[in-house]
């Protein structure tokens, strides 16, 4: 990387690089960072950068902090329709059994993904999409999971990829067949695995680049999740799990064996099991949005996964039913009201760990060879970014060196 | 009031007036709202409104929907430094204790705030006034409270006061001295209340319209409370109260009978108060966002309240310790999820019942004779407004009939 190749120069940030290992941050003042095609190219004092550089363009950081871009590494984000209605109903004091049986819950879903047309699809996401990068982001995953059918899944991914060229964000898309079982399966759930495992996987398998399953009694079981991964594995693509939301199945570390990049959700895991996704890098994604949307009083055992070495990422899960939220700010707070973490190890849940659950080596730190995404934040403090409730201080996105949201 | 005198005709909005005892939010469809001087002046069906008129503005409203101007009435919105910190160093485990022999606490913010001028204390709750009014917001409280001394607390209602010309947005502002004991003053609390009475409510008395106490174990006792209401009543000022918030000390039915206009925070109130606030006609305000950050477990008896037929608002709190909130959405949105009020009582509580916590009867519905004070929503149902974490809703808001946020 020469000098001459830089083409931009970001001078007097204050930066929190939140490298692997470093501690406060990973804080770094009096260093311009220099980016060449994308990348950052240069992490150098100041003034030596500023003299050793040709005329790249200067971007002025007038003190302000920066970090990298945010990363929302689980979300529903592609749906038709919304579920404001089914709320209200349920705080009016309507059984969710009386909700299910007037078609409501996630089967709502389904119906108005089915109905939508990947254009409506893409319209009301990116709409929702553009809420997430003003905060930051600037990678967000998206899984299907609304269409319980192989074309309406196929629909939902292709919706999803096309995000990636309308916002200057980046997508990564996972297929998410097997959400729940579709009507037209009940009471036969093997069989919609077999169709999930034998036509929507080899169907899906150039747009997307993971599989997941919801693992939990109410969805499927751990026999059925695992011959799902086995054909996702077989036909190249990376396996995540939905797990231990309800209930202590065991699914989180069977997926970790089996070389899952992430399992979420994790109320329910056990302290033997928070080990077991430490020592195979299989990234806890916590959603603290969903925990507080359904009222749960069961938390995730965030001290023992630090304490054994995992991975903690933190992700909106936005979705119209159980997380009907637009804001990666607000679970980081959560994660730290709700669940003790320190506004640093919540930070990086949304950077750094996020990129890993993602399995995405080339962002979520400050670092020479990383990509120049970056977020802007008028704060004082890396923790402010985090401790309001609201009152968004992001003031610039940056993806691969160009400026996408300004304030 | 003639046709004549009509200056905006607001057309093919869906209205939601919230106007007291109206169910299903009051909702109106295919009329207009014709504005005279800033007021509503007329409410009728769209052709022939459109007709009778002269030549007025017109806003089209495109089918969104229009709500009163939301009312924050509760805010600590001015204040020097902020407690990232201190937040920080709580989550990391150090004890409120520590943090106190450190300078921490609420004395932390009084210290700033005694440092800072009246025009950096206007500057820094302007930026933070704005992003409550990006989500509707066209009245609001803000509380004196962070200086604790006579030239200190005058110094922060008269920047409160100034935030009204600046943006356009009107302030109702309330004397907090008795918030807590200042370190002058430590032991010795009955000799700060003499001084609250004798001197800070008399050189205050022209710059707010109310006086607040803080009245709880570690802030100031029964009598002491009593004795402050006293000498503002005296004063021809209103009353309101912080009770029971930590424990019960029969405040909120104490201030109540006194004819207190609102008594806030009540996680501990006892049913039977709760019918003393109902029988005085004293609003009860709920501050899910404190409840939210201090992690409580108790909650206030929100369904007593109801059924009692006392008005419920629900404010932000907004304060630089207990609860960093800008988002009076997202106090809407815990009063229902963590609450369990219904998004139309939650509606409710950040407009028509927030009026009447502040005695402001000009506002807070959409009638005729009331303020011109809009919200415009991209909703299809008014229960969307508080159904999302983050990703705001509101699209344009109106201040007396004149657009002051457009997006």
């Amino acid at each position: 990387m020469t000098v001459e190749s830089i083409d931009t120069l970001f001078v007097n940030f204050r930066i929190a690089t939140l490298c692997d290992k470093a501690t406060d941050y990973g804080r770094v003042e009096g260093m311009a960072i220099g980016v060449s095609d994308g990348k950052i190219a240069w992490i150098e004092p100041k003034e030596s950068a500023v003299a050793a550089s040709g005329t790249p363009k200067i971007v002025e950081g007038k003190n302000r902090w920066l970090t990298p871009g945010l990363i929302d590494c689980h979300t529903h984000l592609v749906y038709g329709g919304n579920r404001a209605k089914e709320w209200e109903l349920r705080l009016s004091g309507v059984s969710y059994e009386e909700i299910s049986r007037g078609g409501g819950g996630i089967l709502s879903s389904v119906n108005s993904t089915r109905a939508a047309s990947e254009e409506e699809l893409l319209d009301s996401a990116s709409s929702r999409l553009k809420f997430l990068q003003a905060e930051g982001v600037t990678t967000v995953e998206i899984k299907s999971g609304y269409g319980l059918d192989v074309e309406t899944e196929l629909k939902m991914l292709r919706a999803a990829n096309r995000l990636r060229e309308l916002n200057g964000i980046d997508v990564e898309t996972t297929l998410l067949g097997a959400h729940a079982v579709p009507p037209e399966f009940r009471d036969r759930p093997d069989e919609y695995i077999d169709l999930v495992c034998k036509e929507m996987i080899p169907a899906a398998k150039d747009i997307c680049t993971s599989v997941d399953v919801f693992c939990e009694s109410i969805a499927f079981n751990v026999e059925q999740t695992r011959r799902v991964f086995e054909s996702a594995l077989d036909a190249g693509l990376q396996i995540k799990v939905h797990a231990e939301q309800l209930s202590d199945l065991g699914m989180a570390a069977e997926a970790a064996r089996m070389g899952a990049i992430s399992a979420d959700h994790l109320e329910y895991l056990s302290p033997a099991d928070a080990k077991v996704l430490a020592e195979n890098n299989t990234v806890a994604t916590l959603l603290p949005g969903a925990f507080y949307c359904l009222n749960e009083t069961q938390k995730p055992p965030v001290a023992e996964l630090l304490k054994q070495g995992a991975n903690v990422a933190i992700a909106t899960d936005s979705n119209p039913g159980s997380s009907p939220s637009l804001s990666l700010l607000m679970m980081g707070n959560m994660a730290c009201n709700l669940f003790g973490m320190t506004p640093e190890q919540s930070l990086v849940g949304i950077t750094r760990n996020a990129a890993k659950a993602l399995n995405l080596n080339d962002r979520g730190t400050i670092e020479v060879g990383k990509l120049a995404d970056f977020a802007v934040w008028e704060v004082e403090s890396p923790s402010e970014i985090l401790y309001q409730i609201g009152g968004n201080p992001c003031v610039g996105v940056y993806k691969r060196g160009k400026l996408v949201v300004a304030k």
